[in-house]
């Protein structure tokens, strides 16, 4: 008697936790939705988001996976999304079928949390992280770095800096044999919108109030105006390129709120545009990093990224200059960063 | 008695043959002399170029690795490298201790050889190839590629468009996840520079001989201005991202030799900028592909790139738009693009 046996490939699984629902993580979900079965098919690997926590929306747990569009369409009608699943002292970092936790809670610049927390406890658990929030990553990379390293994952953070505008996978895909020496650029949309409709003659009172009703800048802009946004993604870049710990503070720091208009009829003059610029040069050992608004003539590459885009010019020992300008921000744009760090993470381990 | 084992970890080796020593090989080795030690250590990987076959310049086979300090040397003064090592009638694809083959000869649009005779004899031995020749990735990519993927081995090519500026590596490692839907892009750095010095007030003849001067052009310029080179690249690009092979004659062509002094000054009233630019739109199953002179404003991004900075702006489906902007062209540029293109074989094989 002959048995035949069928050889039958097993995919490999991805559960993936999700702590914040806010646009981010929608941006996400939707991407998902329509991607799933090109990740199966591509890297023989099945997705599936087990477990979502919002403070505000609610909580779920399903080990067999969550239905990604009954959820949308609860979101969209504004239910909340609680079934009695997953209760509230209940931490991701906990459950144990989690592989990859997606931190798009919030946090500050003053200690990182509640986004912090959460990434600590994940990265102790044994779990990925791709998160979207600066404050973590800008304040406290080294012990996240570290502690992602000690437990054998993953810590990416693709979306902190021009959203899902290739930049860190930039950096280290395809930079990876090249040096970097310095890096500027254009890292707050909010800020450069508000430049280009006061190079347009609005009063940067007036800018603000535009950029406050298209949902670019929020109630409270102090982080946009003041630079401490770009002093951010400054930090997180000076960790990630140049494995230096800088400390926001000792990164200089001015925002376009102290532009007079002197300054910018003087730019305009010259036939120059005020950028508000992030930088970082390496000289030997030592790396110079501020963020202010500077005059750019014509020939400076980043003078000319108008409205909400961002862009980042690096240069390097063997290609010299290159630029990757693209999106700041928005739903599918950094969602796209979350769905493409899963994706190095599946790559990669 | 007890025996000590010590636990001695091997690197794997990756052995290279180098057909064509000119300036992009050149690049590459003085890339790859600064870089052995770094690659033996992240890879895990020792880098040795065995043999190098050039037409005016030489032969030479060492299997235990070609010392390139003495080599450059050599080629410093001019001198032939000739030792005895190789016979001109060895091809580098019979040599068993090759893994991976840097094709660097030359080659034109109408057959794309000698160098897809050395790439196709390459992929059919089993070695990886890497090439820096547009003609026989723009004529024979479908029949390269499968020769490839037949043979288990890796065929790259990032250098055929924009040198060493991240295009494909950026397209497969850092928008893998998202669909192209088009692409633009200012393909052809010499024919950039003399459109920026006509936009200046030079006749194109006196641009064209700047820029000959500057060796940015060749004594022929008719692949250039005529729109050819861009075309090459065009088609290289819709084999890639859309997977299309369109055939060179099917690309509607212009070049910036047909440019009228009346088109110039009207692009210049208006504030606008010609550029070639090659385009690739795909709607439904049909790619749309050219390239031309077209007059663009300033708020579009490729309006403003000069000189013979290339760029190339994709759009996708969850980025919008994105760009990056770099050099096409130069020693150390094209031998970064072959240096990179190394890492991925190694990374991925």
């Amino acid at each position: 008697m002959n048995f035949v046996r069928e050889l039958v490939k097993y995919n490999s699984k991805m559960n993936i936790g999700i702590i914040g629902l806010g646009t981010v993580s929608r941006g996400f979900l939707e991407i998902l939705q329509e991607k799933t079965n090109w990740v199966s098919q591509k890297f023989e690997t099945d997705i599936k988001v087990v477990a979502i926590k919002d403070i505000m929306k609610g909580n779920m747990y399903n080990p067999k996976g969550i239905d990604i569009n009954i959820l949308l369409q609860k979101l969209d009608k504004g239910e909340n999304i609680n079934d009695d699943s997953l209760k509230d002292e209940h931490p991701l970092s906990k459950i144990e079928d989690i592989d990859l936790i997606i931190e798009a809670s919030y946090s500050d610049y003053k200690t990182g949390d509640p986004a912090y927390t959460f990434i600590k406890d994940a990265l102790s658990n044994g779990k990925h992280v791709v998160t979207t929030n600066k404050g973590p990553v800008a304040l406290h990379y080294t012990e996240l770095n570290k502690l992602a390293i000690k437990n054998n994952v993953s810590l990416r953070y693709e979306g902190t800096v021009l959203s899902g505008t290739p930049t860190f996978s930039l950096i280290e895909e395809c930079l990876a044999g090249d040096d970097i020496t310095e890096i500027r650029g254009i890292l707050n949309g909010t800020s450069n919108y508000i430049l280009s409709k006061m190079a347009g003659g609005e009063s940067f009172e007036n800018a603000l109030g535009v950029a406050q009703q298209k949902g670019y800048a929020e109630a409270d802009p102090t982080n946009d105006v003041k630079g401490y946004d770009a002093r951010g993604k400054v930090a997180i870049l000076s960790h990630k390129v140049f494995g230096v710990d800088l400390g926001l503070n000792s990164i200089s720091t001015k925002g376009i709120d102290a532009i007079s208009k002197k300054e910018l009829d003087a730019a305009k003059k010259e036939g120059k545009n005020i950028r508000l610029i992030g930088s970082l040069k390496k000289t030997g050992n030592t790396i110079e990093a501020k963020v202010q608004p500077e005059a750019l003539g014509q020939d400076d590459a980043l003078s000319n990224i108008d409205g909400v885009t961002n862009a980042i010019e690096i240069s390097t020992v063997y290609l010299g200059k290159i630029m990757i300008t693209g999106p700041g921000a928005g739903k599918l744009e950094t969602g796209y960063s979350v769905f493409s760090d899963v994706l190095s993470v599946i790559k990669n381990f």
